[in-house]
């Protein structure tokens, strides 16, 4: 879901940009209450690459409590999948390489008929994951575990058409068979796969998955029971669709993120976008912007809505109480980080000006002026902490078109035919700009971006969600359901126990699939107990899978 | 699964056929145990043209007990689906209009969020599948039901390409989308549409299906529990797979049916095959086999054979206790009743050469000739049974190439794509003929019909089947598996119950999913019975779904 965020906030930050600019050059007022929102074509993702840094060995972060440790080894294999498991047209038995990450230091063995953890790769390089899944080869030497993490077609090297990029993405017809559906069907037949070659045809399968990989993990247990015993689906707003989501609950939950912060940090956030639009409408304004923020060639001050919306969504997601580095180098709790900056800019203002007046804003020139610069100083903080939290960066750039893990051409895909999450709607009087949810325009859009008709209920249709606590402790088991209520995608997730298999663990102060992190002295008690409470089920799920089978253990 | 057994015993027929005239020209002995199997080409099928009469009013079976009754009435209707649900290929967008038959009569509404009882169409023209399944009509006025019969793609009236067979089933590239996930997708998007257009989101849909649509009942029940609440799964071979399946299991048991007719039923039966394969072969035995058969033009000797072998495996499968006209007029009991006549014509022949010796083939001419005489009558006697149960026929007739109900085009392509049923081999000394298994060869004859390589595996890869019950228990619900012991395709089925909402009924004198057929004054207590036990297991499911939808009723 990394990248359905991205592309939700896109939307916004496009029309923002696109909203600035035109009322800009017509000179038009401000509060421009509805927009129509931009498709999520490639164009509108590169505000996003500087973001998307994962730690890696060498890296600051890597540096960092959660970095990734050297107990992260595979080795690299390919799996020969079939292009499209539902037709048998002569097209549909034409075959690719999928990319897997094994490792069997852990593993028990065949004699113990020991399990198989599978992480379901989600919208990204399987190495993203797999090196950010520490909650998986922390456990495996527990539950002796083999590890294997399997990437999804159309990321990474798992190129159909050929395997390059180019081929896989040439146009409908190659793209076309990038969808949910087949991406569970390759799951379930590498697994059995593996298994026969292994001689393990009754090893216990886990499945986990972050983000979308939980949709997949947790829709693999509801499709396929016989392949995958459990289901680990950390953040999967299975409910983040039409018809059953609140479509503005996504911006709604980070404005109460920030909201909980400080209420100054709050009112600051909300009047940004007004002041920002007044500063980018005049010369004046939009010097005074550049004096602030230092922002670097190729970019400019027209940046700076997109870039701290950009920043105010994805610390919310990616709340973490440890310092982290998923999308980019952040510290601890970074909505906290942010607020805090905003709130030691404020204060540190009304330290110098308590003799000069209340602080108030009353209009006239000069006081709107010292209101522009505390609050660009106040943004300008905020987003250092999200852009900047190393210090390396040396100016703000909003421009580049780099896409180091391979999210953008696949979700833009996936996310405007069928996985069509409904993370769209501002409200009025948020910390983000207004933006009236609107389904035809949302269904408009998309359908410019793919050429296609965009099928909105399909998801709902393939998989269900609907009255799904009634639905699914009558048909499924096994399942565990992570949300950490500052994620906005806990909007779309299952926040109760449906059974006494299908357990909803819900942490306030949890942020976006948290459970999967590495673990760190850092982690708050709440987060130790999650994860304690996580490897108990998977413990009890399997104890009772042996028994049922009758292997001794 | 008409079709399939069609097929299964179309192996035979043709292998027979070829065996037998391969060996009448080259002079070689009896006793070919091995032989390749033919593919299940168009050709093959023509055998069974004469046995594929379904009762309708005015037809002579519609006279009998078992007839449709006048209650049969429908509305025909079509819905505009989608060729591919899977993809997102441009092609994928292409529609077809599927045919669904809706009876609201019985229906109690919209306020009593009255329950739909939906019919999986499986292979062949619904109209077939609306007029047998009596137990629907019968249950509906006590459910206050809704009925819904929806034709299986590729079938009847719902083709795609534009509607007509020829263009359906042009070539693999029109043909490939025929397949199980496609039919039961459409069947979600179908209900769920339905369901939107009448404005009942929460009305509870109970699947039926006999045979091969019993196993898309079972399955739909498995893959779209949000769709249907229930399942009512009859005679579903949802294990006749490779690897699952004993592949003699199928044929064992139409022995085993023969066998416990009488001793001198069974061993007459064994020995036909050698004995008409030896007459064959010289042109006193043909001879005497004419005298005997009285073949209409067009059919000769040469074709009694692959008719005694039709005539025992569909007399086994719809081994029903009241006369009935499924695949062809019978009377009650027709296995029963061919080994009485069977045994008949020996009773009268060892009366009338009760003074001339022990009857014993003791090998010279004349009572080898005498043992013709007399086995062919027999078998003669034994095929009127079935091919003439209402004594209109004037001559057996082997070869017609009518397809009434459009089983054959579909069911071929999908037995040899990916409905992979394993019911094929014969043991040695069986009253069929003897057909060792060869899975190599089962592959290889379906890639020539189909020109593409076979799945054998994918259909336990997408719905599972091994360990099922372990799988079962934890992760479905509301099933009903009706088995009948007489019916091979038994074999094949959940014998054995699940869990207490996932029941297996066994009957041990059950014939293919004889409980979904109209009642009848005939009908034995144990049918009465089980169709009671179905209506109540039904009740108990709708009972919970209301209580757990808090929906009064």
């Amino acid at each position: 879901m990394e990248r359905a965020i991205i592309i939700a906030a896109v939307f916004l930050l496009l029309s923002l940009q696109t909203a600035a600019t035109a009322a800009a050059a017509a000179g038009v007022g401000r509060r421009r209450v509805t927009r129509r929102r931009p498709p999520p074509t490639l164009a509108t993702r590169r505000h996003y690459a500087t973001s998307l840094q994962v730690p890696r060995a060498g890296d600051d972060a890597a540096s960092s409590s959660s970095s990734v440790p050297p107990a992260v080894q595979y080795e690299t294999r390919r799996y020969t999948q079939r292009l499209d498991h539902f037709n048998s047209l002569p097209s549909s038995y034409a075959t690719f390489q999928q990319r897997y990450l094994i490792n069997d230091t852990f593993w028990g063995g065949r004699s113990r008929t020991a399990p198989i953890f599978l992480y379901a790769g989600n919208e990204g390089d399987i190495d993203l994951f797999t090196n950010n899944t520490g909650f998986m080869w922390e456990a495996a030497p527990r539950f002796r575990a083999m590890l294997v993490f399997v990437e999804h077609r159309y990321y990474g090297e798992s190129m159909p058409f050929g395997g390059t990029r180019e081929a896989a993405f040439r146009d409908a017809a190659t793209k076309g068979y990038l969808t949910v559906t087949q991406a569970l069907a390759d799951y379930a037949s590498f697994v059995l796969s593996l298994k026969a070659n292994l001689s393990v045809p009754a090893a216990p399968v886990v499945v986990f998955g972050g983000s979308y990989g939980g949709m997949l993990a947790a829709w693999m247990r509801l499709k396929y029971p016989h392949v995958v015993m459990g289901a680990v689906a950390s953040s999967a707003p299975i409910l983040s669709f039409y018809g059953i989501v609140d479509p503005y609950a996504f911006y709604d939950r980070i404005n109460d993120d920030y909201k909980s912060e400080s209420k100054n940090c709050y009112d600051v956030l909300r009047k940004s976008w007004d002041v920002l639009d007044d500063a980018l409408a005049t010369k004046e304004g939009q010097a005074q912007l550049r004096r602030t923020f230092n922002m670097c060639n190729g970019s400019s001050v027209w940046d700076i809505p997109s870039l701290l919306e950009n920043a105010m969504v994805e610390a919310a997601m990616t709340d973490y109480p440890t310092t982290s580095g998923f999308l980019t180098p952040l510290p601890a709790y970074p909505v906290r980080a942010m607020c805090r900056a905003i709130d030691a800019r404020h204060q540190q203002a009304a330290a110098s000006t308590s003799t000069s007046g209340s602080g108030n804003d009353d209009g006239n020139n000069s006081s709107s002026s010292t209101a522009l610069l505390l609050l660009s100083e106040q943004v300008r903080d905020a987003m250092n902490v999200y852009y900047n939290h190393t210090g390396g960066a040396a100016c703000f750039r909003a421009e580049e078109d780099d896409d180091p893990y391979g999210l953008y051409d696949g979700w833009n895909w996936q996310a405007c035919t069928e996985v069509m999450v409904m993370a769209y709607g501002v409200r009025d009087g948020t910390v983000l700009q207004p933006a009236p949810f609107n389904f035809t325009e949302v269904v408009d859009d998309c359908r410019n971006v793919t050429g296609l008709p965009p099928r909105p209920f399909w998801i709902e249709t393939e998989f269900g969600g609907y009255d799904i606590a009634n639905v699914l402790k009558k048909s499924a088991s096994n399942i565990i359901f992570f949300n950490g209520l500052r994620d906005p995608w806990s909007t779309g997730g299952v926040l109760k126990s449906i059974s006494d298999s299908i357990i909803a663990l819900v942490e306030p102060k949890g942020a976006h699939h948290v459970d999967l992190r590495f673990s760190s002295k850092e982690d708050p008690e709440w987060l130790k107990k999650v994860r304690v409470k996580e490897t108990r089920i998977i413990a009890r799920w399997l104890k009772q899978y042996y028994s049922d089978e009758g292997i001794a253990t």
